[in-house]
């Protein structure tokens, strides 16, 4: 058996593109619209990795997507937490938990999914603004 | 960056084991009990694809993890999906979603994960049980 992909559906489909892939730095692998059945698909991946995908679905008819707590999140390692972190913040997304400890950090996607975010190797030297940050919310 | 894994919580880590290990056919890459924090880790990953885990979460506390459709599913490709659902049927885990155009089934794991099958490669020529079979529930 081989992994194919985590799936979630997004209903803003600009907004969740540009969550993923403008802020986080996946890339776009296909997107595939579908008339018959009035959604859309979008397969996405982190650079160098073409297999460890997850797949935006898009229905077309608003829907309300709730959020449960038996999927959990979606990790990435990233090389620098805090570039990564400032990054997303400048852009307006809410650093639920800050990386104080150089190390983890947790943001939601516009459809409230939750995502990792690890420093690659050892964690980093604790440093401002990170480190006095408190959390917002939950994640 | 680096996708690491997508993170499910499970109620009863004994079940959750025999369903994506014995039944699914992921494989142990690693088991964390924390005792401080009261919570057991596992990662699993299928055979020759360690980069592409699942992370179970297991509180030791009781908890209601509830289900949500801001995520969607796990998709794993199969070499052959009837001898998958067979082996899963035989096993007593309802196939939601039969494969009745050799492609795609549908499952869901002890805490309601919806899990995708598709068939590697072309599909296979429509076979009974599964042409007949009507679908159950939601996935």
């Amino acid at each position: 058996m081989k992994y194919l992909h985590t799936m979630v559906r997004v209903t803003d489909l600009d907004r969740s593109l540009k969550f993923y892939c403008t802020h986080l730095g996946l890339e776009n692998m296909g997107r595939f619209d579908i008339e018959e059945g009035r959604f859309t698909l979008v397969f996405l991946a982190p650079p160098g990795q073409p297999d460890a995908q997850i797949e935006l679905t898009h229905n077309w008819d608003p829907e309300t997507l709730g959020e449960g707590r038996n999927f959990g999140h979606l990790a990435y390692e990233v090389e620098d937490i805090y570039a990564t972190c400032q990054k997303l913040s400048d852009a307006g997304i809410v650093i639920n938990r800050p990386p104080r400890d150089g190390r983890m950090a947790f943001v939601r996607s516009p459809d409230n999914v939750s995502i990792e975010l690890l420093q690659a190797g050892e964690p980093l030297p604790a440093a401002e603004p990170w480190v006095s940050m408190e959390n917002t919310g939950a994640w």
